[in-house]
C-alpha cells in the first residue's frame, strides 16, 4: 500500500499552447514528446479534430487492466480531455476521447493509441507542487486529496 | 419574470487545482464541498476517470424538471465538464457527463449523481463579478449575456 | 500549398468569460460574434447547456466536404469544446459537440449550427502570435507545429 501524502494541490496557471499537430502524429505520444521539450511537467490539455484511426481502453476492474477497443476508419475526434502529469519522471498525457462516425454515433474510452488527420492542441501549464502517478493496484495514480488517514 | 440586468462578465484567472478526489467520492458534491472549504465562488471544472455508479439527467421542458437516467455497473468517465457558481449563496457545480463501457458504448447527462472509482479533477477559479443562479421558469440560471432589452 | 512556417505557439492567458448566451442564440455564430465585440482573436471555448436543435457535421475526406446530421428536438448539450482563431480576419470558431437524449444517447460533430435553449458558455483568451486558418486541401487550417521540412 502506497503512503498517503497529504499534496499541496493549489497550482499557478504557467504557460498555454494552441496548435495542430502535424497529419500522422500519434496522440497521446505527441503531447507526452511536446511536453517533454517545453518543459510541462503538469498542465491539463484538450483537443478536438479528426483521427483516421485508434484504439481506446476500458479498464476492467475485475481483471485489473485495459480492455480495447479498436475504432477504424476516419472520426471526428469530438473531444479529447485529460491532463499531464509525471510517471517515471517522465512528461505522462492521460487523456480520454470520444469519436464520432458520419450517422453521429459516437465511442469513448481511454485514448491509448490514436493516428493524427487534423489535431488541434490546447495545453495549459500549470506550476506548483510535483503531481506524480505511482503504482496502485493496477493504474498510476496520484495520492487522492484529501487525504486519507 | 426575473429582472434581466447587465452582468460584467469578464473575470481574472485566479487558483487553479488538479487533483484526485478519493474512491467512494460523491460527484458533483465533492467538487461543490471542494470549492465551499477552498471558497471558490466562480470557475470551471472538468474532470476524467471512471465511476462505480452514475445518475443523469434529461431536462423535459414539458414537464420541466429532469427525467433521470440510471447507470449502472462501472463505465469510464470520458468527459465532465461544467462550471461552479452560486446558488443560495453556496458554491453549485453544474456539470454535464458522457460515461463509456466495455465495447465504446457511451451515454452522456446532466451529471446528477456519480460514485467514483478514480476522480482526476480539475478546477479553475475565475475572479470577478459574483455569478448567482436564480430560479427561471423550471431551472436556476445565470442572467443572461447580453442582457434583453 | 501552403508554405509551412514555424509558429512560436506559446502563448499567455488574457481575459476570462463565463456567461449565459440569451435563448435562440444560434452558435457557433454567437461565439464568433461575442469574440468579435470583445476583440478576442485566439482562445479557447467550452460550453454545456441544451439546444433545440442542431446541425452536425462530418468531415467526409474522400468528398472533401461535411456531411449533415440534423438533430431534432431538445437535447442536453453534453460537451462542447474548441478554439477561436483567424479566419479571414474575423474570430472563427471551432466546436465540436456532444448531444444527448432523454434515453441518454449521445450524438456527436463538428458543430455547424445549434439553436440554445440554454447555453453556458466559457470562454478563455490567449494572447501572443496571430494564428490563422488558411486554405489547404479542403479545409481551413492553422500551420503544424512543429513546421514540416
Amino acid at each position: 500500500m502506497e503512503e498517503i501524502t497529504n499534496k499541496v494541490i493549489e497550482m499557478k496557471i504557467g504557460r498555454a499552447f494552441l496548435f495542430r499537430c502535424p497529419e500522422n502524429s500519434e496522440l497521446p505520444k505527441f503531447v507526452e514528446e511536446f511536453a517533454q521539450e517545453k518543459e510541462i511537467e503538469t498542465g491539463i490539455v484538450n483537443a478536438i479534430g479528426t483521427l483516421k484511426e485508434a484504439k481506446l481502453g476500458y479498464f476492467n476492474t475485475d481483471a485489473g487492466r485495459y480492455e480495447e477497443i479498436k475504432v477504424e476508419g476516419t472520426k471526428e475526434l469530438l473531444s479529447a480531455i485529460g491532463n499531464i502529469s509525471l510517471k517515471d519522471s517522465r512528461p505522462f498525457a492521460h487523456i480520454h476521447a470520444i469519436l464520432g462516425d458520419e450517422t453521429g454515433e459516437t465511442v469513448g474510452g481511454h485514448l491509448i493509441w490514436g493516428k493524427v488527420l487534423v489535431g488541434e492542441i490546447f495545453i495549459l501549464e500549470l506550476m506548483g507542487e510535483r503531481l506524480e502517478r505511482k503504482k496502485e493496484g493496477s493504474l498510476y495514480l496520484w495520492p487522492p486529496y484529501p487525504p486519507i488517514h
